[in-house]
């Protein structure tokens, strides 16, 4: 289990969020990757409890968010740029052959930057029309920009494993995202999808990785009721 | 000027796109990053009417979009993957030292995974929603979460010319993702943005990889002229 207290690679992860967050905190991507190459770290929590962030949060993640990473002097923000940081010390995250590797990296970026965008923007479009008479139509607005990528990425896929030969961040990326797709209906239209996310979230490091941020949660709520 | 048909790198474009695109498409991100270290680049078309995209097309680029940067064997697509393979090969573009360019490269992840997927929700938002009653309430809806990464970024920013020291590649999405900012207002609460934003398409390379996009559209209608 690669969190220990006094790892030289510190993340920074929420103590508590709502119980419908929970396994979607992104520092779950830095856990995965960490777990894939069995890079031991430690955990510093930041209130998750909503209000006002503190000034020690924002001096290391200006919109107030997690993961960072620390380790020694270098302090990184950003899921994707602490990712690409590790797959630089791993050939198991990132291939080392120079084109390899530059296509990887081009779908860590097509996973935040061509999907993950459509799909956050169908959730978000379903928050703020909560209980308005919109809510549906909004939804029915957005559904099909994620339909297109969708159908983009499974017509890429086709029959791969993996995206590019083998895993790679870029399928670590992809899978978390398709993971938080609200709609189950969007990934059963394509089979080849379904069975991408089932490969990629049957990985012992995903698991490994889950089962750590969840455990964060289970602590805190252990904690407060002995608070009691 | 960077455009040589025999260039050694060649970027792929849109023919022509409607008046309100024009100047937005991604492959100015390339362009601009191209025109930063004046490397020249070869340019290839793509049609960008609408409708169904070729088999041509989406085999290079799974979603049918612009740019792809081909370079001997390597072909790339995402904006972003290309500007981090551009800023392996000048320090202009990416400080060397690792923990200046981790951070550089957080910002690039930071304009396109933290910033980039609330405004475009908001532009989103408004097309989706084009004639319909709700068109301001879904508008009001996600304006909020972009008033909050802006601010995230205004504080950041304060008195710096740039995000980390000198200009990066994460300065170029970032000024090139504030640039799209539907509404004006949103920009114009926060003068450092504003000031920002102005030093960063003050820049000659900017300035060239713009009329460099806007040439191709031009060219292209006055084809269609005398076709007529």
């Amino acid at each position: 289990m690669p969190v220990q207290p006094d790892a030289p690679i510190t993340i920074t992860a929420y103590d508590w969020v709502p119980p419908q967050a929970r396994g979607f905190v992104k520092d779950l991507r830095v856990r995965w990757a960490l777990e894939e190459i069995g890079l031991p770290y430690a955990e510093r929590l930041f209130s998750g409890a909503g209000g006002e962030k503190t000034a020690d949060h924002l001096a290391v993640q200006p919109f107030g968010q997690v993961p960072t990473y620390h380790e020694g002097e270098l302090i990184l923000f950003e899921s994707g740029a602490i990712l690409l940081h590790l797959g630089a010390k791993d050939d198991r995250l990132l291939p080392r052959q120079p084109a390899a590797r530059a296509r990887a990296i081009g779908w860590m970026f097509a996973a935040l930057n061509s999907v993950e965008p459509f799909t956050a923007g169908l959730f978000l479009a379903g928050w703020v029309s909560q209980g308005q008479e919109w809510h549906v139509p909004v939804k029915a607005g957005f559904r099909p920009l994620v339909e297109q990528r969708l159908a983009g990425l499974a017509r890429k896929l086709g029959d791969r494993e993996w995206l590019e030969g083998p895993f790679t961040l870029g399928d670590l990326l992809m899978v978390d995202v398709l993971r938080a797709v609200t709609e189950p209906a969007l990934i059963a239209a394509h089979p080849i999808l379904t069975a991408y996310l089932e490969r990629g979230t049957s990985r012992p490091a995903f698991q490994a990785a889950m089962a750590a941020q969840l455990a964060v949660f289970d602590r805190f709520e252990a904690d407060q009721g002995e608070g009691l």
